[in-house]
């Protein structure tokens, strides 16, 4: 009674992928997972404490922000492909349901674990949340060319590399990147376009036409597009310190944007057909003041500072889509379907290297009795600011090196036969993996054909 | 001069109930309703407090959430029908707007009634939301087959046993239910269930075809899901005591959501068509997470139990909207337009269970100092853990029976002629109660004909 | 090898203006613009003071919801046309950025420039999004009729002038108006529709099919009004006082709002054809009540002053748009494409005399110790409560005059005729200045022909 084999695979990866991840965490879960002090009944300090100063009030409206971003802002920015809007959303959705929980697990026990125990709360919240944004960076580089049952996998294995660069980066070699310049945009970038390369699909060109937007499916990006902006000073600021940190980090995110956004519309206009704009320029080059700043945002970067970084960011990024996504196609063969590498690759590179900057220029006078917070190792005394800025140079590195192989491996992963890939001839289609509705009340798109489903076999 | 009875009763049913109920909820405004001691500028405690004190700040951010689902994530998710998104959207802000100002008065006179006035807050603005909520679960049983009058009625009704339901489970039966699993959730599914049972028409089965929804539809349906996902949190937490109690909700919602999501992914591909994923189940049952910890959520439930719960809601849910609906409609005669019982009922009722059986686990030592805080009657004396839980168990009673009670009333009030029901022939149409532009610019839906106007007149 | 002239110009005045301004705006913020007190790392007062003690955590989350009405509220609600989403959405991006960092240093000068410097913070960023609010309004009078050039120009005249408006009435006047029923709704409203008026255009009565909607983008346009109605009890509070006061007047805006909701809905359907609602007064008139207690809402409004105001409101703006939007258009030749006189103008002036009333009725006793922080001059001696309504009033007077002085130099500025405005046969169509794909996958708007271009050269 088996149905032909390419559909029995179908039916059954991905249930079979999510009740085994599932099952696993779960039992990870219960062996160790544990409330935090100031979430457990038992533990919380009454008396000594008012209920205000529970740190939770500072952090959860910036968290839940982030969490915003992450499920709103990322799954309908990459809904602007025509026909592929319920896999953008859906699998957003799904990939970073299971990233949370596993990262509370990968990131826990290098970072929370004591006492037999990984503690959770608001923090642990919001750090899963960031390495479930660098996991859909990587998502956006191969999407419309992957299933539900690779992306997990996929996940899989970047969540577990995503904690093990964050603990070098923060925790051995002290670098500064609080809103992950380095940690989730450069990471997640080159995670996914190396791993896009391994999967390099010749045939896809054909395809072209499907890899575009339609009117309305544009609006719907610009939905995930506005609130990636509005919400960016919150993704950076959620992991500084309370007090000045949060505020300056706001500040600087908030007019680097601002500089982006213009510096965007001039160019696109500028290299145009007739001067006209681009959408996917507005749609992400105007958010890429966030990612340059998310390494130096918590610094002394200086209002100036931050319009400077934001306006480049966003003249690197259009350029970028004009000029650099062919050719990173045609002779790297790297199919990038979101542009990432506009978005998150380069101004994140140019993040790191304008904390580096900054950094370098760190001075005791311009952060007084702020400085322990900011540069801790400086105020203590180990490290002057050239050999932080040199420490956070390499912190770029080792991120570069550790994307680059994992996705490298991850590539390798997802060729994996059960995996129920895509063929070419069903890449940026909805419908290979979910019910379709038309988009007129009598033209729903029918089932697949016996043959297109068993292509491929 | 008058027109046809049917198109005179249209105009003036909707404008008439609307002002009758407007000018009786001012002259009770006018009456009882006060600023609370924390917004009066003669009663605010000056000097004693810095402003950072107002509870206000602490409960705020999360009002702003659960406000933004019930208009944005009620209303959108509601609006996957393809011809009937004006009124999925539109009628939810009618009726949450005057649930709001009915309910402060309801629930206003049963809980805060003090010194003859009803005193209102930040915490009046989440009660009323929350009751607001209900109402919108309802109007998701009924969803394209009643009218604008016919709702505000029901919403009369409703908002009224609402109150009183509430106030016998947490006043006079000390249940806890902060996020509201009974008086929410099953308390509006049931409520709804039974109406649309009374409202059953037999003749529905024809217009199937615009039961459904189309491409575009659902992805604003997902917009709507995906703001109730990321605010379930905050919506669970709104109530709940400062400190370690909103912080723990928070938590056990944030990971039962996860849960629910993944296996929703699981179950909906097993049992699909060729292994293909519905957009029905992602848009609800990956929300069932929410609803199953709304009362427990609250209590030491711990992360694995918040995992376990979340995952056999999105379970249950999922095969619910499968095997469950069509015989709901064939046996019972029950049309869910939005299968809210799949969403709110099932998980509802598992949610008040789970409450029965982490509240019979309740330990001193679990609790620690934390124990009056979340159980008040167990640390003060005269409760068990045991008869905790049967307590709990009562007030699911209590809340199915209100609700079957109060939907059966409400049902038969509907039935009244003089609130312009849809005929059978325009169910699922906004152009009975809109004007309405073409999907494209030269297609403008025309009005309706005299025949079609003056039927069932 | 110059293309024709009028390409050329496209191809510059965009650009070229951007980056003329994003220039001068970073050399001004590099010599004037420094962090504030509770943002910088050396001035922040540690030791003293807890970190929960920055008011940037007070003001923070309702900053992000003022941030969120004014980017992608007001962004969708003009994405209503039916053949201008982008430039909705788009050129509201582009002018609230620009408007963000230019009022920073307008607003910066007269409020807060000491020591040689203007300092920034969360107070003058949601000073910021407040003026940029009042641009978006008077966009909202020329939407469809202006190129995104002209647009900045009209920015920057009106952001100075908001910004000496706003210093008159708060600083040398002694007007209360947090909210801006005056400073941002009256202003913004009648700045644009006399901006308009200078700019009318007879032949537009052509294009009127192009300034409907359709079924979908009428949807796009409800999420707009959603995220404005759920966030204006924050718009209104945000600069308000700590403590009582943005308690009070979230309260207010929240209760005023669901009485324009209802008065809406009730007035809609009695004056449409055969009784049926009108998408366009479901998304504008029902936010009336937000506007119309902008002035007032931080006073003792009560909470049946609040619905009797909303009420107001919402049939004012309701009976507007059907009756006095086409005399507006054929007797004063007010082409007011959004509807921003029925939206904020008249709200807004209504909002200024309930403030007139409300502050002439103010007694010590209803205030009591909060009197100083609501009417300051009152409590301090100077000003009765007659007097200070008649401030109020003088205050409305001066923005009004101001506002259209405005509005007549803007329209001047604007017709110079480097600044590419479009021609009339292309108004209301993005594709004058964007890219546009089609609506279904094989209909790419094409390229304008030649002729096009070239017209109006």
């Amino acid at each position: 009674m088996a149905g032909p084999p390419r559909r029995a695979r179908r039916r059954l990866a991905l249930p079979l992928l999510c009740l085994l991840l599932q099952a696993a965490t779960a039992v990870l879960f219960a062996v160790f997972v544990r409330y935090d002090r100031e979430a457990d009944a038992a533990l919380w300090p009454r008396g000594n404490h008012s209920s205000a100063h529970n740190e939770f009030y500072f952090r959860y409206p910036s968290f839940q922000d982030v969490h915003t971003m992450v499920f709103l802002g990322f799954g309908f920015l990459m809904a602007f492909l025509q026909r592929y809007g319920f896999s953008s959303v859906g699998f957003t959705f799904l990939l970073a349901a299971f990233a949370l929980q596993w990262s509370t697990l990968t990131q826990g026990f290098l970072h929370a674990f004591h006492g037999g125990h990984i503690h959770v709360g608001v923090e642990s919240m919001i750090n899963a949340d960031f390495c479930a944004g660098a996991v859909l960076i990587s998502f956006g580089a191969v999407l419309g060319k992957t299933g539900p049952a690779q992306l997990l996998l996929m996940a899989l294995l970047e969540v577990a590399l995503f904690g093990i660069n964050e603990f070098v980066l923060l925790s051995l070699l002290g670098v500064k990147d609080a809103g992950g310049s380095m940690t989730i945009h450069t990471f997640g970038a080159y995670f996914g376009l190396v791993l896009s390369r391994v999967l390099y699909r010749p045939e896809l060109e054909k395809r072209k036409h499907l890899q575009g937007s339609i009117y309305h499916s544009d609006l719907f990006a610009m939905i995930g597009t506005i609130f990636l902006w509005i919400f960016w000073p919150s993704f950076n600021s959620a992991p500084t310190p309370l007090g000045d940190g949060q505020h300056r980090t706001v500040l600087n995110t908030y007019y680097s944007l601002t500089a982006s956004t213009l510096s965007t519309f001039a160019l696109s206009a500028l290299i145009g057909r007739d001067g006209r704009l681009d959408m996917v320029h507005v749609q992400n080059a105007a958010l890429a003041g966030g990612v340059v700043v998310g390494t130096a945002s918590e610094m002394m970067l200086t209002p100036f500072g931050a319009l400077a970084a934001g306006f480049l960011a966003g003249t690197v990024s259009t350029l970028g889509y004009k000029f650099f996504t062919p050719i990173l196609e045609s002779k790297f063969k790297v199919q990038d379907t979101c542009g990432v590498h506009n978005l998150h690759g380069m101004p994140g590179v140019l993040g790191a290297l304008v904390g580096v900057l900054v950094a370098g220029l760190a001075t005791h006078e311009a952060y007084g009795d702020g400085l322990p917070s900011v540069f801790p190792l400086m105020a203590a005394g180990p490290r002057t600011a050239t050999s932080q800025a040199m420490y956070q140079l390499l912190g770029l590195l080792v991120t570069l090196t550790l994307a680059s192989v994992g996705g490298a491996v991850g590539g390798c992963m997802l060729k994996l036969p059960f995996l129920d890939a895509p063929p070419d001839s069903q890449c940026y289609e909805d419908r290979v993996y979910w019910e379709v509705p038309g988009e007129h009340e009598d033209e729903a798109q029918g089932p697949l054909k016996e043959e297109e489903l068993d292509t491929q076999a």
